[in-house]
């Protein structure tokens, strides 16, 4: 059975996977990410890391192929801009195959997310079909799958579902310089944000500092707490009805900081969705929760190496 | 080079087109769809005007393949319903594949609108890329190619940009049952409703019955009208700027009655749409009119059949 690396590129440290074609995880370590000299280090020192640990491996140990989950948009084999590594216009794809010698795959590292959560996430039955991504973190980021094939989109941006515009009642700046943009609402930072106006609104002096302690007043039914839940699970509802009735998919999945409030987030969501969507596709989705954590983007980028190694 | 039947199956009539691999049709007919009886005799007419058209033909000018655009979702090669006629569950693929012994391409008819325009609308580098199609008539109706193939989804109903929630200051009832879906605001006649709701705020009793009575008092500078025209076109840049920002298109390509309007929605529209979509996109896409008008349907669904047999 082939065995590739699934590397997850992060501004703190590159994570490197060896996966098989089943989507089992052989071996994990990290290495810090060099972001001295705008990263220029960076693919040299993934080169030799990986080679280290190819001198270790014999025969069908060792990978034949390398997929990067990237945190920037990706056009060809070339990062086009990766804020948090200090790279523009990166090749890196030609880097690591001419020294390696080894076919390359790059995605966008919430799109990897969302082809590892597609491929072992869930059913076997639903990774060849269409499935929508939200992680609800820091900030919103997403990743759609077409057929069994993540999208990137025509230059590189495909997915950005948390850049939709959302209809709201306030204004809020998001850090893409456009306003009123999904991430502002339905992320971990926006959710806390709504909570927090929706206090200080009522005479409350109390402030929350994370998603999980707005949603442990909402568990114990405090009413402004389930007003800003119902407010993001409102907002995100809509912009994931506008995702299913474009893309038609078998799974909507939600994975993130948020998503681990469990049934406080998927109950209401499932409810709103559901009112949202066209009657076509009504129940016909499976709306989940990511379930691979930190290592759905290392899958997805194995499982994008493999299927290109596959023609 | 290669010939393929492009056929539009409509209520009214089934349009044919013979049409080759570089999209001019060298032939077009229509027969009247027979909706009596549930439709049931809708495939063996198709068959028979086929093969009426085939004797006559010899050589290279046979097609040798069946592309049809359906009203109503597609399911692997079974039209899953089609309101307009009468069918639920019908094997129209495979009737017309065991008549006929060619391949049978079936898809949407919005979505072969859409294909079409993709292929031989534009420029053709876009062809292979990604694209949103929407058309602005009695309702809504849309199509979302990628990399050149039209998505179906996987319950045959992507592309229902029409369906996609709007945040309206009002309420209107669809006619898919749900509320404040794009089709109450951005279709012909909801455009007009809105021009005539604000007339009769207004205290005008002046009533409109067309999307092109309405624009002719937009380009007159009747405020009113282009109050209703901007609020049209802010519905529809929302939605529309999700889909950009999830697909990451080429094309963002508008069709349908109201589009007849030109710069008067096109301009309003590009800069609407250009504030809401994900600054990476920004600039790199192509906001155009559909240019192919009745035969965008037999032409993508021409170009669906040949894909096909291209394999």
């Amino acid at each position: 059975m082939k065995r590739v690396f699934g590397i997850d590129l992060g501004g703190t440290t590159v994570k490197f996977s060896i996966v098989d074609e089943a989507g089992q995880i052989h071996e994990q370590w990290a290495i810090p990410t060099d972001v001295s000299d705008n990263g220029i280090n960076i693919p040299s020192d993934m080169v030799e890391s990986m080679r280290e640990k190819m001198d270790g491996l014999t025969g069908d140990e060792r990978p034949v192929a390398i997929g990067v989950g990237v945190p920037g948009p990706i056009v060809g084999d070339v990062v086009e801009r990766a804020v948090n590594l200090g790279w523009t216009n990166m090749p890196l794809g030609r880097a690591l195959k001419s020294e390696l010698g080894m076919p390359v795959a790059l995605l966008n590292d919430a799109n990897a997310a969302a082809l590892g959560e597609v491929w072992m996430g869930g059913d076997p039955e639903s990774a060849g079909g269409n499935a929508v991504f939200v992680t609800l973190g820091t900030g919103v980021g997403g990743g759609v799958v077409v057929a069994g094939r993540v999208m990137n989109g025509d230059h590189g941006c495909a997915g950005e579902i948390g850049h939709s515009p959302v209809a709201a009642h306030e204004s809020r700046l998001c850090g893409c310089g456009k306003k009123d943009c999904l991430e502002c609402y339905a992320s971990a930072n926006g959710f806390v944000k709504t909570a927090n106006e929706l206090y200080a609104r009522a005479g409350s002096a109390h402030t929350f500092t994370s998603g999980k302690e707005v949603f442990d007043e909402v568990a114990a039914g405090e009413p402004l707490a389930i007003e800003a839940r119902d407010l993001t699970v409102e907002y995100l509802a809509q912009a994931l009805a506008q995702v299913v009735n474009v893309i038609d998919p078998r799974e909507v999945i939600v994975g993130g900081g948020l998503s681990y409030a469990g049934h406080l987030l998927m109950g209401p969501l499932a409810d709103r969705l559901r009112d949202y969507v066209f009657p076509g596709v009504r129940d016909r989705y499976v709306l989940r929760r990511a379930v691979l954590g930190n290592d759905a983007g290392a899958l997805g980028a194995a499982y994008q190496a493999l299927q290109e190694i596959a023609g």
